[in-house]
């Protein structure tokens, strides 16, 4: 290797190291790069994130420019750089594992380097010129990981969770049409994995919509609260040594104005700098959501269990062979999966909570793995609810037939008779179908107890299913 | 044992049993006192929620009255009985282990059979005398376990989460005031456990109080909306069955003016009866009180290390002695037991989403244990909260003269001069400082860099700690 | 109150304080109980472990003896109040809460305390009269809380798995005798929830009865390996500062005797005292069991389920009425007991492994907490395996002619067809019976493909359940 | 697009489709592509679960050539298939997403698929051209998802355990190298953050090193008995269907040669088929060494945290620049990186956990994330360990006359004089050296209570650190 020729050699506190021409990272992406080898999950995975940072980027040079810190030259160049990265260019120049040590400064670094050297080359110098245009001087002007970072985290939150919006709404209508579909569909309801008393599959199914829209209408009431008080202008531990009460103002108002939300300054910068909170509500509201998406997914595969031995109530659209051995059988693979995905979800609360709590004083070293484990959490939801969706929720179908034969050789109807015909008489009607193994109709036709209009009207699914 | 002098006989429909002539509880209760002895954990211990569960069967009560499907004279004999245990009598019938199976079935039953037995001997019946009033029929009137139970939960929750709102604000008070009587102590900031730049230690804990604040906000602004709904009227499984449209409505308005809340009706009734997101917020939101507790404590231990080989930057009151072998040890015993109570917190998060995530269809069998860990985490924080501000935070004190020094003795502090001396001086002056292990002041002074006044200035708290 | 008379005065390093007269405990357990009450479980609810505490003390005791240490007389005293503890008297004066922080100091004081009045009313002096026979310098001679309560802990496990051990082997016992019962009946097998291949139910609960044997046989394997390595000696921090070599031999020989196992000095004092692997390890073995016994309810409910409408392979006894309002429902309330238990126990696994993470430098202050959770675990389990099986698992019946029916009925059966019909044979056979709803068995005797005798030679149990 | 002439037809029960030609799967990993695309972690990043789910076909196809099922022509091909993929060749064909749903199916099926295509190339023929070596029919031959993967996962564990012994004995002798670097460095002892007795630094390295190696041990020791136990030749369910017994005797004999391990069956196959009990069991393990390692790294970062405000007893080399803002910082970012991935294999547990839960019947369809979340655990162990070793400890220096000078200031050494000056002595000499913030030593001479041979005796590394 001619490392002169290739390579260019840049300096930092710990010494020198030669850094291939190619790349617009330079010495403190590559010592992070060395340093953390750790997972196979990457920066460049999640490019809001690295939008986000673009954004932050930008709007703290927006303000130095305006406070006659930063030249105009430098700021145009600066501008041009973010543009590219916010435009999608040049993400793969962070490869960066998001299992890193040191609170972000990594990422925070990859950032200022790529930008000063995209910025370097539309200057018209050569990357590494720094001399022209500093990573640390110029783009992180004012600036400290401490601030820049959870900033840019909860830009690329708030944008992800935009994004979850669409997938969500679909499921939730998704099982909206389904409960029309089915509104007529007689079946009966359990508890405890017992036979209760009827209900339509529609009502079952509208459920399952209904308590999906609290979740998303409870996150979209949540994200602004929570996400949109940042820490920006606190620099290194919130006290804000080094940037004034004004560049902190433009820099916050430059960034609500280039993410277009009404973004604000904590109350307290020390508190917003240190504190996790924020991001562990957003990751237990998402593992409300992956609880009852979980609950779903069971749901569907106990209804659909059989076809011969198991509840058969409805029928999951074939999407691959289910065994080889086994011919003809199918298996609920998209619920399953869904499960799976939710016990991801929840399993990466945990490792939030974990990091959480690992905070101390002025500010949490974990911050790295809280930002990973939210944007896969938000990632894998996103991808699971499309796929729940599109995959197996749209061609659900009723088993119709088999559904009503069991509300009609239930037990469980007699409860409807109840006021008709006295406790007693329904006690003693519950146990001898259970004892004989008939059904409650017929055993109230052969006595004579009711008419055939009568049973028909009481046990007219509108009575059964709604309170009269 | 002579039975047919101190038991009564009564039925249920597994059979017969003697129940001891003293229990206000009959058979049903007395077979899940049988069934579930589990753990050291019983209902009594929970009075709020046998008084929630007293307000609703009197709501459900009057409803009944105003239908006219329950005689004035039952009607009164009920409320008397209710009354009794709002009043916090009888709590001792209430014995049933926390952990049990049932959905709630047992907790209900043990209360319809003690209001039961309560109303008899004010009617001037004898206990079992059920002919006259009925724990099912009377008391259970148009009532569901599965509406009854949880309605009862959520009511539950609404009033403890007010009884710990005090101990709450008591510590968010308390940190202020700390902060106040702090203000003026100057001391090192420190990110990643490094000496980073100045702060006050007022700051620090006006921090804890702010993130506090922002927590006990955050759960008085969700409680409302999250537990305020209710299933109560849905009866099995939300559809209603055997309850009318009219006592449904009488029964919450009823609730509503009993508890003083303005309690409603969820909108749809099935998601309402199965789901459990609004526990696990809650759950969720204690978990992350929790992790804001744990981080203090384990910041006031590390603030309060030493005396000689540690942080000593503040002093916790004494309040036992540490060791036995070592003298004059004393140890952060009142945060270590707060860092214990938050762990429990975090723990019983996890089963809560067990719980939750083991529903299946139109119920969740589970519910017990939800009940029971969101009670007990409400509980240990209300006694760790009051624990930590009388204990502990109240009486701490500020090493104040050996913060100051190790602020002046810190490197950190050349961030401060950056803008004065440049920043190849302070880089050259803290590689100096480090290397001859000098203080930063004492170099500048030898090299006649500033004056006195101006080292004074520019090191001053006002101009270390907040922006210019 | 005339504290003079009722009352008797002790003082420690924070000050002086009325003890009532009738407490054996002293000073410093007051402190105790009035810096935590934060929990409803208090030390008292585990016997074993106040019992291995005085066995400590014991062992300790008669070190102290051998080595001229302590007086015989001193000696006779300490050994009979460990007698009395031992024997499980006074443990009434065991009221701490098992949430306290202190590493479990005030647990060894309360100890130290109530040996030392119990020692003095046998030597003839009054309580509190310390001047004869002290607390710290007698009872606790040579001894640290941080070598003798993690000693403790770990004999108190020691006999509490002993316990846990019969309930264990009686559940494994009661499958594998269910799995005798029902090795003739003849079921399908379901994989994903769908219809599979068939199977007996006799394999089915004999797999529960051999995944349970395995976990018993690792918990016995491993909790010599795991428990029987003590720190005793190592005193504060496992360096054995002011007790001898020959002290620390005696002492662990001397426990090794009284608790009849081959207790041991571990490698490492100073490991051995601040590291919290074992219990992470133990918890870890109690958290798989409760997956175990999860999902065996979990299965059991659902092979319940019905009676109408659900699987109906089984049927558990009725332990008590399921509705008020649904006339003879009766649910699996002992496997929902069980799985709330396992949710538990899981989750108590997250507090240990959140308070071994928390452990600093020479000792983890949060050793309580594991303590109170693996305690809590083991109780749970012992609880509720003895519930599984007296109150389930014994009278679990089989629907044989259901489940014969189910199997008869099925497709899957068509697997045990494809080397005498051929595969393409069997998939048109699977394909028709699934789209005309009939029975593969009809199909087959309609086309005359086999004859009746060969159809039952190939659908006999043993050929379908067993490899040839 | 021309399909006809890029891309071959396939067929399966859902219906046709047209794959690449180039690629070697086939149409049932092409539907297992579009249903699960849930995650960035695919196959592929595990090349030995790769290789070992070849192994297991390997030995099941020489098994299936000795019973004179599978012909020399076919064996040879497939063997030849088999070996391509053993050899690390064709990974880029597993492509499939670790989240997926089906129990594993998919993934067996893409290895039936892309071993057919290679077997077929290489006996000349076409991709696609099954009708001369079928997926299923010949590479799948006697086996079934449910036997074929689980094993192929134990077997990836066991190779994968070896290859994180290396890094792990590295550890374990790096932590051992400077206890041995460390025993003469003298130091304070901490217990709950406060001030203790003396210790070597070494000491306390040695206690990291020896509770490292426990570990590993344990590890060593439980994998065989827990991984070598597999359910091959047990098919669907664990009944071997369709498989005979030889078959199940020659398949495991020969996967033990070809993997060089005692392989075995398991006892019950029927339950090795469901439960996911050896899975939660390494977990669990793995859980108890990241909770050790993140104890470590906290101990490292208080240890060395300063280097003014701090501990500073020891110094972690730098490796990266800690901030633009404050000249000279450095972070301990090493210890950092750790403790995050310990938190997350921690949280990976609990995934294992609920995956191992949430099985049901004769199966776990949750089984694949059960294998990404161990796969996972185990590859961040091993980068974790290898960066920790090499980039931290490795050149760990100690700051030996700090240490030696807070020994000498701390009123702990007080403890060690009690058998020579008396306990009354001592407590007056502690007490007056922490109001008058004096020295310990220094007041014993200003009062002539020892010599300073005396005191140099007593306070010798030997004897405060060593039970004399």
């Amino acid at each position: 290797m001619n490392q002169f020729l290739n390579h260019r050699l840049e300096k930092d506190l710990i010494g020198e190291m030669y850094i291939p021409e190619q790349f617009y990272f330079g010495i403190q992406t590559q010592r992070a790069l060395q340093n953390f080898d750790l997972s196979h999950n990457k920066l460049s995975q999640y490019p809001l994130f690295i939008q986000s940072l673009a954004w932050v980027k930008l709007a703290c040079a927006k303000a130095n420019l305006q406070l006659g810190h930063l030249s105009q030259e430098k700021y145009t160049a600066i501008e041009y750089a973010c543009q590219q990265i916010i435009e999608g260019r040049y993400h793969d120049q962070f490869e960066l594992d998001m299992l890193q040590g040191g609170a972000g400064t990594s990422t925070n670094m990859n950032m200022n380097e790529v930008l000063a050297n995209i910025a370097l080359e539309y200057m018209g110098h050569q990357k590494g010129q720094y001399q022209y245009l500093h990573p640390n001087n110029d783009v992180n002007m004012a600036q400290s990981t401490n601030d820049v970072y959870p900033t840019a985290i909860k830009m690329a939150l708030v944008l992800m969770i935009d994004q979850l919006e669409k997938p969500f709404q679909n499921l939730i209508n998704g099982f909206a049409a389904k409960a029309k579909q089915f509104e007529h569909v007689l079946k009966m309801g359990r508890t405890q994995l017992q036979d209760a008393v009827p209900m339509t599959l529609g009502q079952e199914f509208l459920a399952f919509s209904n308590t999906l829209a609290k979740d998303l209408k409870l996150i979209k009431n949540l994200v602004p609260q929570s996400l949109y008080q940042v820490n920006l202008g606190g620099t290194a531990i919130g006290t804000g040594l080094n940037a004034s009460k004004a560049y902190q103002e433009i820099a916050v108002a430059e960034l609500a104005t280039l993410i277009q939300r009404p973004i604000q300054s904590a109350d307290d910068l020390i508190e917003a700098t240190s504190d996790m909170g924020e991001f562990v509500l957003l990751s237990g509201l998402l593992k409300r959501t992956a609880t009852k998406l979980s609950k779903i997914a069971n749901d569907l595969r106990l209804l659909s269990s059989g076809p011969r031995t198991g509840f058969g109530e409805i029928q999951l659209e074939a999407r691959q062979a289910g065994s080889s051995i086994m011919p003809g059988k199918v298996n609920p693979v998209i619920p399953e999966a869904l499960n799976i995905s939710c016990f991801e979800v929840i399993a990466n609360d945990l490792a939030v909570t974990l990091a959480a709590d690992a905070g101390q004083l002025q500010l949490n070293a974990m911050e790295p793995l809280i930002a990973f484990k939210l944007f896969e959490s938000i990632d894998i939801l996103n991808n699971a609810m499309r796929m729940f969706q599109e995959k197996c929720v749209v061609s659900i179908q009723a088993n119709t037939a088999h559904c009503q034969h069991l509300v009609e050789n239930s037990i469980g109807i007699v409860t409807a008779l109840n006021p008709y015909l006295g406790y007693e008489n329904t006690t003693r009607l519950a146990q001898t179908a259970f004892r004989e193994n008939r059904s409650v109709i017929e055993l109230i036709r052969s006595e004579g107890l009711m008419t055939q209009q009568q049973i028909e009207e009481i046990l007219s699914i509108q009575n059964m299913t709604q309170p009269v």
